[in-house]
This record gives structure tokens, sequence and C-alpha cells, in this order.
């Protein structure tokens, strides 16, 4: 893949079109506002290669699996991101000629992503087949401000002529998921319209009855003067369209500003779309396009003074670490507590489903860091709210109690089907349980655990309870037939990792109990009657506490990934030939298996976790061991080793790391962003550079940093947010310079000093170590 | 499932109908020549449920294959069993009123299949809804000495009325598979046409280019005399009819004689398909349905000199045994190389393929011992065919050498996509090696190693060579990742059973080299020439020989199925409650996994295969461990079990495994026959009958017998093929008589005595254990 965007440090920037890179574009490019998103889509006709894409977030289908071979258990659906109404629609007829980019000659094209102040642009010249030549500049957003609107500026202004400009906005809502399992469209039409100055759709899934609302308004001017249309209206199956025709003269700039609502049943009432979008479609024609942009500029200002992250003397580097943050921030706001974070966000299809484990694993710390505590806090409610869903499906695996979350979900229920992932990938349970210590400790919110946070840790240790066993054999407890983070061993016996996790969960729970009936015993003796909680249930967690089996090699002073690890070829990844990688693309599935190879970390993802309860010399021997093993094929995987390298002071290998990811769709490392952007691994380079190079932790309520600079930089500064403060850590080769930029003194402790920084004070260190 | 099917030594009968069971007993009642195979539909209309089924051996459908998550190295295709053209139909009007079995009132219903003579008759009266009364007599068989001939008669019998009956024998090829994956059909019309005496359509397949040529003709009777009929003539897409109308008198027998050509490009060129399927159907009009009914039951009575069992005390067993004898005849006769024993035979489509290892382990032993000695050579040479497809497929998993036969095949293309068992159940691989063990072992055929066999068994050792390795953590050469024959483990390290199998591959190799070299140098040099064997690979081979690792407790004594086992909980199956019961219904799949439950014999199927290896004790010890643990969710389990069982004198438990097969299919035990009956297993159970109770044997180029009677049942007898003659084998409590009917001699070990049969000769020997 040739790198074909420009480096600038607040854009991204495409020049020259080439068909080939469009779908590519099309995820990089991609708009969202955390309520709805859409690729990065023509407005005018395409009839190249596209994936046509608007996605409203909860707003999905449950398309019939597919699967080779059932197993009992299996979901009976796959929940998909729905593709919806396509509301950015435009046709453009020049003299009766279509304008088509696949079909005409292109000149001097530009489209730009303005990450500082949200919005896309795309710039052209475009000679069509009988010589006329036409400017267009479009502009697009969807509005931080006022989540249901998106706005769109296109202008055409003939070059080399005078004649008639066709313009057609419409409304489309027969649209189909590319990734449909069995080539079915998912919409039914429930009602559209139109009168002079604006139509409407209203569509609904076929199951689950979600109703998507879209209504369009518009205005024109010429020459910066409004101009006053008559339109022809145009209706079929699923569609609205307004159509009519403008006198434009050579040099000419002819506008149109077309403005649309989308709103869903997930928040209004039937009886209430359409009104609702009415009324938000005509304010914003009313409060017209400049103003909304100002609003979109606005907001992310704001956005960015939470969450930036400037490096010095790395332009490229400088691009990349910001496009994640603005995906990150386009894909979630928070506000909604039953929405969560889809690996694609809103720039793709691909995976189905919205919430994996990557949520509590990577994007928790990254919304932890970078926004209010209740960003987080939802995302963690999210889960709560999915409780009985989860202890349902621990009753179709055939458990008596507790609680399995899903490997995939939408709506709690799991939707993944291949065994190895939805029955054996458990550790998952273990991610939740930490995200909401990981909560706790970063915001000190102890309120937590006995509001929400203890049910779910004693709902998911029950779950690993009756999940281990007592083995006669090793007169220890063990847990069989597992799958862990490392994806590349099925069915394994004895997970490190996983055995870890469960039993870190009973011990954290047990804490939780113990802090809640000191200091809460109302609410202590309240959930424990509710929830049935038995002495001889946390006895036997006990008990599991003290007899767990953790595979281990005493001579390496190693973990062992699972029983069998020792007994596989051992051969470093760096031995392989370049014909062999990546080994996901060249193996054969049962040769990945029994091979050496890491798909991402796995006793390391334990280290990392759990890192507080490990001395260094423990995580260099399995550092050392393991990473030599790892093929990083998981986008979420060179982060966490990033982030132990720094701990370990490797600060070459951290490096190495970092750029796996840094720019792995910018640059498309991986062949496969034109499915849609990596948005969850993003989360996991703002972790590389803030927990890595920052190497930001908290600890007995003190923020501690031991940050360095790479090598290759000159400095870098982030902003993190903690308890109350914001602060702006500065870091160069010689200081450390950490900034409150609020009214709340903040606990730190940086390489190894204790420091409370006073409100709006700074506090500047020489670095103690290189 | 209620036994509704009456007992009967010779016939399989059922009275009364009932559409709930019909089709189950369109399975069961299915017929069958090797050629082409027939389920027991009905001729006339039937609305009800109903799986019509006609089945040409060898032609097959490569269906879209059908899978959640792709894996590298999965086949492209899913072969199919394809249901073809419908050649059985007869469209019946009385009196404008269409026959109907599931509208009309059906008395003195008797659907009956004759063993004995090979065709299936079924006889009804029907009440119209005006009050008519019709009777019907129907015999049908596709014929064992004019394979592509199927014959039909069709009598109606006015009872209470005079009428005119409108008849409507068609062709229909537009038919679906049950069990395509997409809804697809996968035929298309090539030609069709009739005069007045005959119909013809051809059809091809829309890939592969198979093409089926169906030519009916016919005649009427009436009160026994010849009518003559000027037929209308109806044409569709892929269907042909005649219809005419007869008046009948009351208690007058009308009779529709239908008989059906139906060759097939397999068979024959494009241009001869049409004038050879003419001839046939042509001639077989001519010889007239009385004569080739005649040598209908002529051919049978041939089979079954070769093949019958005869239990004396047990009706029930009786019938059993000879409905799975007469299943496994229908389905494979032998004849032609490019064909095999697919598991439902021409009952049924689930599963898709038609060859697994059952063929190897399962049929094999059941045709060396009731055929010709070329029938089961023509099994191996099948395999042997497919040579270069097993080193391509061994290829695409990543093996620089060897063969892997696939799990599933039509061609000698893998189509199965589950990865633990497409990569991992790899021991497939041995049971096609110790079938030219069993083979050349059984008919003293030695010569066959040098034509076939040992290409064969080099081809599988350089496979086992490479998917071992040595690992310093044991000292040892290990194999990892793989599903061993029971399938509820999978992806498991050291399954014994498979590291056995493939080392004893590599001994049986070496000794057959070491022969072939010493007895045939010729051949031997051309051989090692051709494939390029080295010295330094049957070294390696040695080396493996000697450096295998077995998972083992010495405790116990026994083998283990793999290194974890004996982590897992040990609760006998006996102790789980019904309701866990079968568990593959009741469990998840993780939970099944994680179990110590045992789908079919693992350990045991290697103490089955290499038998004279080990001795009655550690036999026992095992059986003692492992059988407990089983809960025979394979219809072939049992009967290894059985075997195994009666070598320890275990009998009463041998009789128990006995019975699980025996009547599978014909009391419908595992709820699933109408997908098809269960032939392979039919092989099982006659392995129980005659390995088991009859403990035969060959070693040493003797027939070992070690007989005894299952208290049941008072006396039984069998038919064996060995070494030129024919010996029937009766066996009572008290004594074992072998007579000898061919005139040639028979080396035999009865009960630990030698002793050679002259030709015609008799022996009877008291039987030495109880």
């Amino acid at each position: 893949m040739k790198q074909y965007l420009h480096v600038d440090e607040w854009s991204i920037i495409e020049e020259g079109f080439d068909a080939h890179t469009h779908e590519l574009s099309e995820s990089i490019f991609s708009i969202g506002n955390g309520y709805m998103g859409q690729r990065a889509n023509f407005e005018e006709a395409y009839s190249g290669a596209s994936l046509q894409g608007s996605y409203m977030a909860g707003v999905y289908y449950p398309d019939k699996t597919r699967v080779g071979w059932w197993k009992n258990g299996y979901p009976e659906y796959f929940a998909k991101v729905l593709n919806s109404t396509n509301w950015i629609g435009i046709g453009v007829e020049i003299d009766g000629e279509p304008l088509d980019l696949y079909k005409v000659k292109v000149h001097d094209f530009v489209r730009t992503l303005h990450m500082k102040e949200g919005y896309l642009s795309r710039r052209f010249t475009a000679t069509l087949e009988g010589g006329k030549e036409v400017q267009i500049d479009a502009i697009r957003f969807v509005s931080a401000k006022r989540q249901e609107i998106g706005a769109i500026r296109y202008s055409i202004t003939p070059l080399n002529f005078t004649g008639k400009v066709k313009l057609t906005p419409y409304l489309d809502g027969d649209v189909a998921n590319k990734d449909s399992n069995y080539d079915e469209k998912f919409w039914l039409e429930v009602s559209k319209g139109s009168d002079e100055a604006k139509a409407h759709l209203t569509v609904k899934t076929k199951k689950l009855d979600f109703h998507v609302t879209s209504v369009m308004t518009y205005a024109v001017t010429k020459g910066g003067q409004s101009v006053s249309v008559t339109p022809e209206q145009e209706e079929r199956e699923k569609f609205v369209a307004h159509s009519f025709t403008v006198d434009a003269a050579q040099g000419e700039e002819l506008v149109l500003y077309k403005y649309v609502a989308n709103v869903t049943s997930r928040n209004y009432g039937l009886g209430q779309l359409l009104p609702t979008a009415e009324k938000l479609a005509g304010d914003a024609k009313i409060a017209g396009f400049a103003a909304l942009l100002q609003e979109q500029t606005d907001a992310w200002a704001h956005s960015w003074e939470e969450s930036d992250i400037i490096i010095e003397g790395d332009p490229s580097a400088q691009q990349a670490i910001r496009f994640n943050i603005f995906q990150l921030n386009q894909t979630y706001s928070g506000e909604d507590d039953r929405l969560n974070i889809g690996p694609k966000g809103f720039t793709g299809e691909k995976y189905g489903g919205s919430t994996y484990w990557d949520t509590e694993a990577y994007c928790v710390p990254f919304y932890l860091s970078t926004h209010d505590p209740a960003i987080s806090r939802n995302l963690l409610i999210y889960r709560y709210k999915h409780l009985e869903k989860a202890k349902e499906n621990a009753r179709k695996l055939g458990f008596k109690k507790g609680a399995l979350y899903p490997m995939v979900t939408m709506n709690g229920e799991e939707c993944h089907n291949e065994w190895e992932i939805t029955f054996e990938e458990i550790h998952r349970n273990g991610a939740i349980a930490h995200a909401i210590y990981n909560y706790v400790n970063y915001t000190g919110d102890k309120a937590y655990l006995g509001q929400y946070g203890l049910e779910v840790l004693a709902e998911i240790s029950r779950f690993w309870e009756e999940r281990v066993h007592f083995t006669a054999n090793k007169g220890q407890y063990v847990m069989l037939g597992v799958t862990g983070p490392n994806e590349y061993e099925n069915n394994v016996n004895n997970n490190w990792y996983t055995n870890r996790i469960a039993v870190w969960t009973m011990e954290y729970t047990l804490e939780a109990l113990a802090y809640l009936k000191e200091q809460e015993p109302s609410r202590y003796t309240e959930l424990v009657d509710r929830i049935q909680l038995t002495e001889e249930e946390t006895a036997k967690w006990q008990d599991i506490i003290a007899r767990m089996y953790y595979p281990s090699d005493e001579e390496r002073g190693i973990f062992l990934q699972q029983d069998g690890f020792l007994d596989k070829e051992l051969i470093p990844v760096k031995e392989l030939g370049a014909e062999n990688l990546p080994i996901n693309q060249k193996w054969s599935w049962d040769r990945i298996l029994r091979s050496c190879y890491i798909k991402q970390a796995d006793v390391l993802q334990g280290l990392y976790f759990l890192g507080d309860r490990y001395d260094l010399e423990t995580k260099k021997r399995n550092f050392d061991f393991y990473e030599p093993l790892t093929v990083h094929e998981s986008s979420l995987s060179p982060c966490v080793h990033a982030i132990i390298a720094c701990e370990l002071g490797y600060q070459e290998k951290a490096y190495e790391m970092y750029l796996r990811t840094a720019r792995l769709d910018l640059d498309n490392y991986n062949n496969d962003t034109e499915d849609g952007c990596h948005i969850t691994s993003m989360a996991g380079t703002w972790m590389a550079v803030v927990h890595g190079f920052g190497g930001l932790r908290v600890k007995d309520d003190r923020l501690v940093l031991n940050p360095f600079v790479p090598g290759h930089w000159t400095s870098f500064s982030f902003k993190v947010v903690f308890r109350g403060a914001l602060l702006k850590v500065n870091v160069t080769s010689d200081t450390i310079e950490i900034s409150n930029q609020t009214g709340v003194p903040a606990a730190l402790l940086v390489g190894g000093q204790e420091h409370t920084l006073e409100a709006n004070g700074t506090w500047k260190q020489e670095r103690v170590t290189a």
C-alpha cells in the first residue's frame, strides 16, 4: 500500500482522485458524532466501487446467523450495525449530463478531513464529456451540538460555460448491508412525503421495529444570493427526492445547502418522529450553515481541549495520534448509556455487533483520562444493564449461577458463533470486572461499587466458581477448555491469563464486599440479601484463590500461556521467513494453532492489568520469552507490549510497537481499512503514548507518571482528566512539566516523587531517568 | 418413538398409515442397487410431509459452502449427494378426484420391504371424498441385474363403483436437495420429448456437467388383458408426462407397469445417453414385469447366499441383522471403483459427501467377509486413485510432503469445513493405512502392496513424519492439536490413538517395504525411485517409532486419551441424570468438550485395530476405565465396544452394545432416521455379530473363530468368504459347526484349535468356553 495521504498536523489530506483508493478513503474520512456517522461517500452519484454507509448508533439488525454446523448454545442471530437511509445524496446534472466521478475527468481533487474543526471537505474540477468544466466544493459534517443534524454545503461553479444545472437532493432508504448474510435488505417503508420546502422518509427495520425518520430541508444560493426554486417531487419505494434546475452562469457559484435531521424510535415515540425531525431540520435551516459550522468548530475545540496530544518533531506521528483521538471522539460521546464503541465505529460494517471486551480493556482507559468520569461510568452501566442477559447466557450454557457476558453484543445477548470464541473465550468476563476496578481506582468513586459494581463482580465471581473444578490429579483447581486473549490457541487447558483474571475477580469481589460491609453496611445487607450471596460461596472463592493452579516453568521463571505450551516448537518470529507472514493469511488454521505464535498479548495482558502485583524482573522474564513469539496480528496487541516495554526501559521496542498501530488505518497496514477503521485499537494507540511513554498509572489516589520521550520525537504533551483536575503534561528529554488547568488540586507521583499540584499551578521536574 | 413396524424374519412391515411416521418409513423402506436408489416415496401425489428422493451413485453437486468464519485451507465447496429426476411418479385421478393419501381416508394400509426378494410393496384401500373406494397395490424395485432399470407395477381396483381412472406416469427433473445450502436448485434441462409409447428427459447439473437421461416406457392391463391407450403428452420445464383415462369396472383390476431406465454421463458419452436409455427401457418392457421380478429374486437369493446371518430364538434380532445386511448390499455393489459408501446410502441427503473413514474402519471388514475380495480391493483402489488429491490437500495445509486424505469427499477433495475436524481429525489417514493391512491380512493378496498399497502407505507415513515434532521439553516426539475419533474432544495434544496409529503406519510401511524389497526387488526399486523415498526418511520413521510419546497413567495402567484427560471430572455416565442425555442435545458444546464423556471408541479403537499387539489385561484395564465414560452418541461406537467386550468375556455388556445399533433405524433410536438410515453403522452391527459374538479374526493366514451365543439367542449362524472358500458357521450354546460350501479348503483356528477344513467338508466342535 502506497502512502497516498499527505502528512499534516491537523488534517488528513488526499490529493488527486484514484478510484482504487476510494473505498479506503471512504473509511478514513468518515465523520460521526456518537449518535450517527457517515462514510466519506460522495453526495453525487458514483458508479465505481463504493461502500455507501450511513449508520445510526444503536440501530441494528438481527440477521439470520450463518454457520456451517450448529452447536447447542449458539445464538439465533448475528446482530449487524445497520446501514440506514442515505441522507447525503444530491443528484447533479449539468446540461443533462450526470456528474459521476467514475466517468468524468477529474482534476485538482482534494479531500480533507478537518480534525480540528470536525468537518469533511472535497474540492475538484470535473471535465464533462462535452468539455464543460465545473468546479465542485463540498463541505459536510454531522453536528456535535445538534446530534440529529447533518449539514452539507455543495457548491458548483461552471468554469468555461453557462448552462443549466439540475440538482436532486434526496433521501434513499432502499439501502442494503454489504455484510448481509443472505443478501437480504432489512428496511421497510413506513411513510414518505414532501411539500415545496422539505421532504421526509420514515423506514423501519423488518425485525425489532426500529424506526428512522429523515427530514431534509434545503436552500439554494447563486452568486451568494438566495434563489427560490420550485421543486419537482419524485417518490418511489423507500425514496423521496426534490429536483430543480437552475441557470448557472460561467464563473458564478451555485450552492445547495442541505440540512437533514435523522431521528429514531430509540429516542422518540412513533408519533413524535416526524414532527421532531421537521422541527430540527427546520431549525437547522433557519440557523444556517455558517452558524452550524461555527457550533461545530466550537464543540471540537472543547473536545481537543480535553484530549489532545501534541507531538513535536514528528508531524506524521502528530497527525496519526490526532486521527486516532478524533475517530474515538466521533464514535462515542458517552451521553447515551445504551450505546457502546463498535470495532469499526461508524466507518464500516465488518464484525457486526457493537461491543467487545475491547471497550473495557482499551477504551475505558482512554475515556477515563480524557473525559468526564460520567462517560466511563456510562460504559460500565451499559454492562450493568446487561447483567440479566449475561445471567441468561450462563444458564443457556448450563451454568447454575453467575453471569457470562457475551463476546459480541448489541443488546446484551451473544451474537458470535464460533464455538472456540463464543463458548470458550470467557476471559472477557475478567476484563469487565477489571474495568470496574479501573474506574473506581482512577476516579475514586467507591460509591459505584455499592450502586452497581459489586453486583456485577459477584455474578462474574459466581461464574468463575462454577467454571473451575478441583482435580484430584493435581490437588488444585483447574480451568479446562478455554481460549485466551491469544486467539491463535483454542480450547486449551489452564490458560494462565484466564485462571489469573478469574482468581483476581474473586479477590477484588471479596475486597469490595469487605469495603461495603464496613462503609455502607445497610447497602451491603440489602445487596447480599437481594443476590442471595452466601458465606458458603465466599468461602469457596477463598478456597479457589488459595488453591488455583497456574501453569509455569520454574527453570525459565515464566508463567505458561497454557498447559501444553512448552511442547511447541519455539522458534522466534524473526526466524520465520517473510513468506510466512502474516500467518493468518499464509498458514492453515491448524498450523497456526499448534504453532507457538501469539496473536496478541496473553500472559502479558495479565501482567499489564495486574501490573502492581508483579515485579519488574517477572515482567521482564515473561516479556523476553513471549514477545519474540508474538506476531501482533491483532491491532490490539502492540499497545500492551509498548506499555510493558516502557516499564522495562525497552524504549526502542516500545517505539516499534507504538508504530505498528499509530498509523494502522492511515497507511492501511492490514490492507483492510476499506472495510472500516480499527476504532477500538485507536484507544490502544492512545494508551501506548499516555500509559507507555507517559507511564501513567493511578495508585493510592495519586496520578503516577514516569514519562520519557521516544528518541524520534523532540517532546510530547498530553491532557489528563484526574479527579476533577485537567492536567497538561509536557515531556521533553530533559524535563517534565505538569500544569493544572483547573481549580482543583491534584495528587501526583512523578518519577517516584510525591507532589500535590495546586489549583492552576505548574510543576516542573528534571527528568530522573534517561 | 413407538415401535410401529412388525417383527418378521425376512420383511419390514408397516400396517396402518400414519402421516407422522411417513418420512421415517420413506427412509427405512428405501430400495437401491448400488447404482441408484430411491426413498420409499409414493408413486401418486402426496401433499403431506415427505422427502422425495431419487439418487444416482456418483452424481453429486459442489454446493456453495456455508461457514460462519472462513479459515485458510477450508474447501471451496461442500459436495452433496444429488437428488435427481423423480422417475417413480404416477398421477392418479378417479373420476376427476386426485388420489392423495394425505387427503383421502386410508384403510388396510400395508407397506412391506421384501428383503429376501429385494422389492417394496404397498397395499391399501382409499375412500375418496364422494365415498368411492379403490384398492391400490404397488410393487417397485430397482433391478439388481439391470442396474439402470427401475420397475413399478401399480394396480387400481374400484371396489364399489365403476368409473374413469386417469393415470399420468411422468418424469420430473425439477427437484431440489432438501439440504441445499442456499435453497438453490442444481439441475438444468437439456432435452425432453416423447412419442406414443415412451417419454424421455435429460437434465444436467449446473456445475460439473453430470447428465442424467431418463426414459420411461409403460404398459396397461385391465382384468389381466392388455389395454391400448392413446396418451396426451404433457411437457413443461424439466418435466414430461403421459396422461390417459381408462374406464374401470367395479372389481376389475387396472394395472400400470412403468419401466424407467436412468443412465448417466458417468458411464456413457452424451450422444449415447438417449439411445442407451431407450434401448434399456424398451428391453425392460419387452421382458415384462414378472421376468424382471424373477431376475431380482434370483439376484438377491445369490446375495443372501454369501452374506446372510441367521439368528434363532430372537425374531427381532433376526429382522434387524437382515435389514442391516440388506441395506449395505443395496448401497454398494463394488463393481464401480469410483464409488463408495455414503453414510446415508440412497436413503437420504444428510452429511453430504460420500466417503468417510467409516468405509475403511467399518465397511471394509463387512465386504471382506461377505463378498469377493475384488469388492474390497475396489474400495482400496478408490483411495489409491485419490492419492494425488490427498497430496494436494496436504500441500494446501502447508505440508511439504505426504498425503492427508480428506475427512469427507466425493472426488478426493476435502469438502468438510469445521476446522477441528477438517484440519485436525487426521487419524482418518491411519484408518486408510490400516484398511490396506486388513485387506492384505484377510485375503493374503500381498501383491496389492507392490501394486497400489505401499505408495499410499509411504505417503501417509510421510505425512505423519512431518506432522509430529521432537520436543526438547519431553525428549520425545509429540503430536499437538488433533481431534481423535472421540469428537467430543477437539484440538487436544497427543491423542493416544492418533499417536499410536501414526507410528503403526510407519511400522507397517517399513515392514511392507522390507517384504517388497525381498520378494519383488524390481518393483521395490521402481517404487522407491518413483516416489523418491530416501534412507533418511525411513531412518526418521525408525526414530519416531523409537521415541514417540504416548500419554499414559501408570497407576491405573491405562493409556490416556490425551495429555489433559486426567484433569477432567471423572463421573461415570450412569451417574448422569437422564435429563442430561444425550449430551449432544442437552449440553452446550464447551461443556461437552471439557467433560470426560466420550462419543465413540478412541483408545479402544486403537486396541481393536491393533488387537494382536495388546494383551487381554491391558484391554481390560482400558475398557474398564473408558467404557463407563462413553456415551456412545455416534452410531459407530457400540460395535467396537461389543467386539472388545466379547474378547474380555463381558457377554452381557457385549449384547447391550450390540442392541444399541442393531435396530437403530428400525426403532429410530436417534430420532433422526427420517433424514436417512445410518448405513455405515450397519456394517458395525454386522461386525458386532461376526467379529464380536463370532470372534472372527484372521491371523497367520488362518481364519480365527472364538464364538459364543448371546444368552438371549438359541443359536446363530453366518456366512464367511475366506481365501476362496465360502464357509457357513453355525454356533449354538454347545457346538460350533463350520461347513465349507465350496471346493477350496480353509485353514482355521477355532477356539484355539487348528484345523484345515477340506472342500465341502464340515467340522463340528464342542464349545470350549461358556
